[in-house]
């Protein structure tokens, strides 16, 4: 482990700061607006939502990312998607873009934007000009800086999610922050809802996308909170390259050190964005071994986190294996049941209840104990290869229920 | 409308008797045994889960109807699924079989078997064996002999569903009847959880496939309760020819009218499987139209009845169209937001809420009135072609995640 973690998140590396402020876009007494700032131009790298139904700021940010133009800024706010707004929803954007140029004479072009909330309800566009001038002039660079930024982007998250790490390349100290917020249609497919990470590295382009991308899809692409992939997803890294370690330029082995720490970071937020996913009291991982391939044991773990049956089981502590087998069943993947063994883990301990085709006599109070716990796996090997994954999901509620009948009023 | 609807279910046809018993097999004080029975040979057709984990029952009885050899019988039990069960899985249904051939003179290579409940415990045979003993001294051709059957195959249903109706083929009356349960783990690929349907007609097997097949494509396979596809789901038909008409043996006017009359059959009971999903308050609908193909149309509302954000905000009577606009989005059917238009419609009215990428500014009063019926469509035109599909499904309540928190225990 070539990393550390440290305090902070989107303003621990050098030459970030952040701000938040309460712009009343839709929730009131409380932040919903935060901006991410660095003075030096930005490397980027981004993944986004395949939802054919695509946000008016994620196509913004789309074309950015791909323009290959240096970016200075994110701009973020809570409580309406800008998702299904037509026209008026692409002017949105670029108003809150050139309210960036205006008051900090960057391009408009390298300002970055997000959105997350209801979808088909227009943004009030005046609020958001007004939010970011208040914001421009409150920008700092202290870690209580990041994390209330991290909190003006939460809508049904119950807790903020940040996270930074440092490692060294070249004999410079590197830093690598982010923050990132769930909690429902989460079901990321190339992303997650909304995540930032910001870093002081130096690395080219290209590379960046190539670790951002590879990282993403053992990560954020591993959680489900309810299998709905959303109209917003959107994870952007910007690297202003001040750590001033010699510029990553190919796959070598200081582009190994930060892919291991990017790695953790986005593992972090990934896992607290499922354990804290609408109205879920647990994490629920899946950890499958020995598949065939790796394809299959991405496709075989996300079933199993994603069945609403496995998840209410959870929910209940009731270690009823047969909805774990019947989600990898009818997940796509091929295999032979009679190959299969199936255990519970958590910290309380460990059970095996299914083998080789068939159910297993075991203790219901040892299980039940084993099921207890605030976060359970169920592991399963395969016994035909030597891929493996691990998804991450959470359990099925009332309070997910509840969440959802009433969001929008 | 060549078909008439009748009083009846899986005895309404001539020939066919059926029984049901208390055989205690998980479920106590309550039937969980039931046969249907016809002393004449029946050609066969059916359609079963995709599921790779195929519960035994499933894979017995897929070789009994693709041998093509006649069936006479086919014995359900509640409470256990026999799904991950190995050999002794396999052993049950044999001695079930053995059972009725025992008692009724036919071949156990003429008896169909399926079983509905817990995945993982092995079925009691003593007790399975007893059932048919007492059954098949018990079978009556009464229309309360169906009914009968038609509650003892239930597991967390709420109402026992059966349907029957005549036509007339040749100058011979015919008569189609059938029972199904649900209703949870309920999102057939291929077929439904379980649904028996007799008929006295007479045509040949693979004509009755055919019919079966595309029948089933547009009934069952568009339902979903909760994602989940069963280990276990099984549709037979069984047809003894009593009715004299003259055998069917092309997809002549006669096919047609007999298919008319399957789908209305079919489609009364995916229906009613939908609105008595675990926990369901309402049906929920979704309809496409000028979609450019069958497929996407079937894509598109499947996945709007799928999504668990649609299913509670249709719960909580809330016109979230976003929603539904976002699954759409996530499906996997390409299609331009800018070309879709979205209503909402029960019969407390009709209301456009989206266009042509646009939300549009609607009354909530007259929304809430219109989503407060016990069923609700979301009806959706894709201005993209002219294929249609409708899917239907039921909401996400507390009482879902109730039922399956502790359904095992």
């Amino acid at each position: 482990m070539s990393y550390q973690q440290i305090e902070g998140g989107v303003c621990a590396a050098q030459g970030f700061c952040a701000a938040s402020c309460e712009a009343n876009i839709k929730y009131e007494n409380r932040t919903d607006m935060a901006m991410v700032f660095s003075q030096t131009p930005c490397v980027s790298a981004g993944t986004f939502t395949t939802n054919v139904v695509k946000a008016a700021c994620v196509q913004w940010d789309q074309k950015l990312v791909s323009s290959g133009d240096p970016i200075h800024a994110v701009v973020i706010n809570s409580g309406i998607a800008n998702a299904c707004t037509g026209q008026e929803g692409f002017d949105a954007c670029e108003a809150t873009a050139k309210a960036v140029e205006a008051q900090l004479q960057v391009p408009y072009t390298s300002v970055a934007v997000a959105s997350t909330g209801v979808i088909g309800m227009q943004l009030p566009v005046a609020k958001l000009v007004s939010g970011v001038q208040k914001m421009s002039t409150g920008l700092s660079d202290s870690n209580q800086a990041g994390t209330d930024a991290s909190k003006a982007i939460m809508t049904t998250d119950t807790v903020n999610k940040e996270i930074a790490v440092t490692f060294t390349i070249g004999g410079k100290q590197v830093v690598l922050g982010g923050m990132s917020k769930g909690s429902g249609m989460i079901h990321p497919n190339m992303c997650t809802m909304l995540a930032f990470l910001t870093s002081d590295i130096a690395i080219e382009k290209s590379l960046l996308q190539q670790a951002v991308s590879e990282v993403v899809a053992d990560t954020f692409n591993m959680i489900t909170v309810d299998g709905d992939t959303s109209t917003n997803d959107t994870l952007l890294l910007l690297a202003n390259g001040l750590a001033g370690n010699p510029c990553i330029t190919e796959a070598d082995t200081d582009y190994e050190t930060f892919k291991e720490a990017l790695f953790y970071v986005c593992r972090f937020l990934a896992r607290k964005m499922a354990s804290d996913g609408e109205g879920a009291t647990k994490l629920f991982e899946a950890k499958v071994v020995n598949a065939k391939s790796k394809e299959d044991a991405r496709i075989l773990s996300r079933a199993i986190v994603g069945s609403n049956l496995s998840k209410a089981a959870i929910y209940g502590c009731d270690a009823n294996f047969g909805r774990f087998l019947c989600a990898m069943g009818y997940s796509g993947a091929k295999f032979d049941q009679n190959d299969v063994e199936l255990f519970f883990e958590s910290k309380n301990g460990r059970m095996m209840v299914f083998s080789k085709g068939v159910p297993l006599a075991f203790d219901e109070d040892r299980a039940l104990e084993i099921m207890k716990a605030d976060e359970v796996t169920v592991y399963v090997d395969m016994h035909e290869g030597d891929a493996q994954a691990t998804a991450w999901g959470c359990d099925l509620t009332y309070d997910y229920v509840k969440i959802n009948a009433d969001y929008r009023s």
